[in-house]
């Protein structure tokens, strides 16, 4: 992650100098040998000494410890972001310790691999992907601005989600599938023993669906205590799902059988795309920022509730008075009207801008 | 399926003509066009007629049908299969109608993708692919032989195993993963509703464990009916292990589930890949034939169990007694002595035979 995260911000000149600090000082100087960082630091207080936007690519159970050990070189206007895979606990635990002046915004870029390590950064990690933000009722608006700028530059897209709907989202589409997967490839490598010739004909079926297993079982154990809840609940609606399916093939059902399989088959063919990268015109929102705390994140919740991407956000006339305006730039007139409805149903006001 | 094979045939010279029947015209007509087939027939009995090699490339649950249809048009020696995703209903009904002299192999070859139709058809499907045969006590070795070399010149590999013991993998490496897929892609889109934006935040491992879930359903109907035993086994046993796995989870035994995920981690990383053309040089293994019905079933499946494909395969001084010897051709020396030590575990006297 941000080993990736350094070799694109550096090729596209979003960030310089790049300061870069790792636990393992190989890890760090192979960064050094790959261009994935300028300098680099003896720790990480060094490393963000001065710095405009702090990445925690850290473990996931090590942020807040790895944020604590960088609180004192923190300074008023600097931006510290994570890329956690969970959020709650982690926006949370850091949210309390953040010094005054300092902005912290919890991220979670849904991209990566299977593969880890420096070995494995990728220039065009992020390019094209998602990159959840989960801003909370103190997180200010401009910095939101910056780091929305930031990824933007990345040619990723962001997508803001409150950070426990965004934990729920995951158990539902990352930490079950993983678990699901872990448990399927455990179970048919114990009933392929003594079939030494079968593993060698699994399908394409079976390596799609056991591909995420080979990651790494130190970072799901991570994800997993933190999300534990809200994988349970999720996990506990498969099986409840599963048994259901399993009782038509038992019995015979092979309509209600060829009703679910059409069901998942529609249900797949219709998912998005990944979104790829920003090909249509940006056209502007303009919101009312109301004057009550967590204003940003509701806004940015509302739109991307809609499904629309924020590709980016200023702060208009916010000097004005108590009431600001707040421009998000979006991808096409459709969803820049989805996004107006959404925002309007949640009780703001907005207003697409009419170009001329 | 048919259209790939013929697309493959043609270009490498397989088979001349390659004649085609389609109860679609439409896609018949494609079929020409696309360089597909040579020539069209009007109906199957037409298309089998003269020919030397027959492919059942039809959905699964109407191969006994056209097979009953094809049959007055077969003649001695002329050698039929199939594509098949199960097999021992098929072996068994279609060796039932087998006309004197005629010849029936079952096959399966793992390919394909969740595309359908002659507009998928890929010349390269095959290419570097496992092709499993079923053959069975009956089985004719010269005739194995002809199917064999004719997919080796797809540059597909063969694997042999009795029809029961494919569909009991396949089950297990192809129907519990197909149910599952279908079954947790129909849980998310429905746990998913009323958060439009979620499903466009999905990740690669969601998107690559639902895959499958596109699958034409009609087919995965087809393959339930038809190993529906042996599915239900399968994911009774997956259920049980995700009981389990939920357990450790609930129970925050990080211990056992970090053992778990591991497990998975290092099966999924020993899986061995996708075989791919092969590169080798080609070893020669005799084998005596026993003069007792079902040895070349046996020998191949002897074979096959060692996780070698068998190249090519010979009959060599049949016609000297009862006793023959069919030569099989394996990828290197390792192979070969894998499979000379897995024949005489199974009372074969088999042999590596020296190059000079």
């Amino acid at each position: 992650m941000g080993g990736s995260l350094g070799l694109a911000a550096r090729s596209k000149g979003l960030a310089s100098p790049v300061v870069g600090f790792d636990i393992d000082p190989r890890a760090l100087e192979l960064a050094l040998e790959r261009g994935a960082v300028d300098e680099s630091a003896s720790d990480p207080a060094e490393a963000v000494s001065g710095a405009d936007l702090v990445f925690l690519s850290t473990p996931l159970r090590v942020i807040v410890e790895v944020f604590e050990e960088i609180a004192p070189a923190l300074t008023p206007g600097m931006l510290v972001t994570d890329v956690g895979s969970t959020k709650s606990r982690v926006v949370r635990e850091v949210g309390s310790r953040v010094p005054r002046g300092v902005h912290f915004i919890g991220g979670h870029p849904i991209a990566g691999s299977e593969h880890e390590g420096i070995s494995a950064a990728d220039e065009d990690l992020y390019r094209g992907a998602y990159w959840i933000l989960t801003p909370t009722d103190e997180t200010d608006p401009a910095a939101y601005g910056r780091l929305v700028r930031f990824i933007g530059g990345l040619d990723a897209r962001v997508l803001a989600l409150p950070a426990d709907r965004h934990d729920e989202a995951m158990a539902l589409m990352s930490h079950l599938p993983q678990f699901v997967a872990s448990v399927l490839m455990e179970f048919a490598a114990d009933a392929m023993k003594g079939e030494p010739g079968l593993p060698f004909a699994a399908g394409g079926g079976f390596r799609d669906m056991t591909r995420v297993a080979s990651s790494s079982p130190d970072m799901w154990l991570g994800i997993l205590r933190d999300n534990r809840e809200a994988a349970l609940d999720a996990l506990d609606g498969f099986r409840d799902s599963l048994s259901q399916a399993r009782g038509l093939l038992a019995g015979e059902d092979w309509e209600g059988l060829g009703e679910l399989l059409a069901a998942a088959q529609a249900a797949r063919r219709s998912m998005p795309e990944k979104p790829g990268v920003r090909v249509g015109d940006l056209v502007e929102v303009d919101v009312e920022i109301p004057d009550r705390p967590g204003a940003l994140a509701g806004i940015t919740t509302a739109v991307g509730e809609s499904g629309v991407n924020i590709e980016d956000l200023h702060i208009v006339h916010s000097a004005e008075g108590a009431r600001g305006t707040v421009r998000l730039l979006v991808e096409g007139r459709d969803a820049a009207a989805r996004a107006e409805d959404s925002l309007t149903s949640h009780g703001y006001r907005a207003s697409v801008r009419e170009s001329e």
